[in-house]
């Protein structure tokens, strides 16, 4: 594969990934949507064939790592790290462009969301401040969880341990691939199976942290979250930015690891 | 395949598409049906798994476009346009059959549904005749939406858009079937991938429009919304119907115009 | 396949469709069953999948038909009619265990739905009779529902045409597997996508009659359900008990029609 | 497959298999989890694709039985015990390690869940006492419920019964996978299929005792919640362990019997 190949791929892969995504946490999130309050189950299937999607979509071109954490995994389990900054590029920029898709596509809905509140300006009380500060929280929670995950428990310690061990069940799912049907590999329904890997971690590991999982599904978006010229959005929520993105790494040198000492 | 085979695949798969896309919908939707309220995940498995049946009954025929949108992207990227008017006169019809069929399976119900009201009628009041066309409009509403599709904001350039991307994933996944498996293709397994893609489309970029990511699906339909002798049905809404078609042909040629430029 | 494999696997195979078919409508409807109330989508979910084991069991002994009209449809496509008798009564028998076997499953779930009413018994007013003809009413319904099929209007036209409807898309899709990847089948995948031919059968065309499609699936528990020693069970609506059984082989017949015409 | 892989891929595949089957249960269990209250169908997916995760997972190096009934079942179907305890011991071990990483997961979850209650300390009255008795019963029940599973109606008959016959569907899928397509198999297919045939499994005849259908899968994790030091966290219901012991063992056995009978 060639580095434009990889590149176009991860780019075109991981923007289809977040715009699904993305797209079923808009559709279960926003006023005036026909999917409003769907539940966690359209959620993980969502994210689940979001993947299924972007795979089969980008494997020709780049072979569909689309996490960095798969990138870096396999780096470690090849011991081959010359294409990985393609990689990381292309997956972050797919995960930009995929959050912006997910904004054009709910674009009214956004703004009917952020807007509808009762939220009285002119001269006034500081209960009414008070007030629209409270709704802005309340808006912005949600609003900020279409284009990233936040913890329902702020905790480092069991945040990033629940994101390594989603991450681990994850990749060694991936990893493992290979080494099924006497060594011939999943073939063509690794994607597949991958994509309902995913919706396992979504709906058993997904509780605490909403699932990151890949440091690009969480890191992009909420670049986009940013930058987006969204009424009432509230703060990004730096703070929490480098846990999704350091567990999914952490866990997916662990999974190789596990796999280079027990599978290969 | 011959010209009479793809009219006969594409009228009977398409027939078999709607019947079971339009019956979940009816079926969620109507007074006295078993599935009433089963919630958008229903919606989405359940338009799925209509695209899958169709796809594997009429791929030997037709080879299964069952959309219009899949049938230009696929002359764009053949540039071979010869059997287009065959193609598309097969799915209207069968669109148009597999909506009456919905008619039949759901006789009972659409009656139920649409006379249970408190509309009094004899001499009165000017507050009778608002109540009934509120409860006119209220009611044709839902019934419609087993037919076609309509937006929940209306607005031309979102409405519009949706359409289009939700088209162009579905398309590029279609597309890039064949490059899957160092080039052999998805094989026997594509209907049921393009089945879960189209499960993934609902559940993630459903909610502004509902989704018809296919101009035969939506228009045919309409047409026999326009043609029943349904009480109370309400308009067809036909100035929002070129949304659907116009949309989904614009998002299968840039699909195409995408493959044809990274993938080719 | 011998006349004693069919016997046997039909047996099987039919026993535990029902078995799990059965059983997922036990568990959404019972009192103290942990999946009370989980919806349509799992009735839908749960006969598909009680398919699809069953089809996987059963089918290396006897090919897994499982159902009298997926036997008569084959019969009309290869013009034999040998070992049709063999089939049905495989299928019957096999339906009445899977029942008998559900009741086994949820006795004491059966005996706490069932008993757990103010019927107030002894000396008294005809009130109380009343209420206790309506309260078995109330009960019986549910309960009968875990064993058969029945509509929720009663119109022997629409509801023959339902299930007629529904079977024929069944036995196309089950007729047309052969036919697919270029003639070579299926193959293994074919338990899967009947099985989610018939989850489709389900969210779409379920809502009016409960889909029987099968004659063997409604008329065996029926049975069971008059032969049962249940408290409180109510009757077992034999007026209605010929439409899934007749409603079916229509549909059979025509799909084969339509086959030999189409397809073959 | 030497001891060592069969151990270590027994130990790996059940530890996932119970951290994600675990993991559901908490998920839609326990409070400030994303998922809670997702219901009953979240349960049985989750524990489906949990099968099918550590299926593929541990396939390559032990064959994936992860679950008692299967290892003596096939001892039966082969006549070969030999590698059974260490199969026993990796199972074991591995649903103990799988139990623990769930709590790691969701470790402030389980924290708010078990703390969050008005019981009031103090001197005081007996009725206090009898509340916080009352509080810790509804409150273990759930967490339990996370670990090990337990009957909504207890009855020893009933409850072995329920646990055999849900187990024996599920031997008999298993061991008639290799019968299929002419005797090749279901190959790479097979991890999805029986993962589907537990989620069928879950929907259809978990009401009653919550299917263990596996001796590890409920013995490990009860061991586990007896030792770990959860507040108010309640017995671990030892009167009923042997249930979910026994009865899978008896439904593989008899699976086997009747595999080697109609099948063999």
């Amino acid at each position: 594969m060639s580095s434009s190949d990889i590149f176009i791929g991860e780019t075109i892969g991981t923007a289809v990934l977040i715009l699904l995504g993305g797209g079923v946490c808009a559709a279960v999130t926003l006023k005036a949507s026909k999917a409003r309050n769907a539940g966690w189950l359209a959620i993980a299937f969502g994210w689940g064939f979001a993947v299924m999607t972007a795979v089969y979509i980008s494997g020709p071109l780049s072979g569909a790592h689309l996490n960095p954490a798969v990138t870096v995994a396999l780096a470690i389990k090849n011991s081959d790290w010359s294409n990985v900054p393609v990689y990381f590029a292309g997956q972050l920029l797919g995960a930009m462009i995929g959050a912006a898709l997910v904004w054009a596509a709910y674009y009214g809905q956004f703004h009917a969301h952020l807007t509808d509140r009762e939220i009285v300006g002119g001269p006034g009380a500081q209960a009414t401040a008070a007030k629209a500060v409270e709704a802005e929280e309340k808006g912005a929670g949600p609003v900020l969880g279409i284009f990233s995950t936040g913890p329902e428990i702020r905790n480092v310690v069991q945040n990033l341990a629940t994101e390594i061990i989603g991450t681990v069940v994850l990749i060694l799912a991936v990893l493992t691939q290979g080494l099924n049907d006497n060594g011939n590999g999943l073939g063509v329904l690794g994607g597949l199976i991958t994509a309902l890997v995913v919706v396992s971690i979504g709906l058993s590991l997904g509780g605490p942290t909403g699932y990151a999982i890949n440091p690009a599904r969480d890191l992009g978006p909420r670049i986009v979250h940013a930058l987006l010229p969204l009424p009432n959005k509230g703060g990004s929520d730096w703070s929490y930015a480098w846990i999704p993105v350091v567990g999914p790494l952490i866990g997916g040198a662990i999974a190789a690891g596990i796999y280079n000492v027990a599978f290969a």
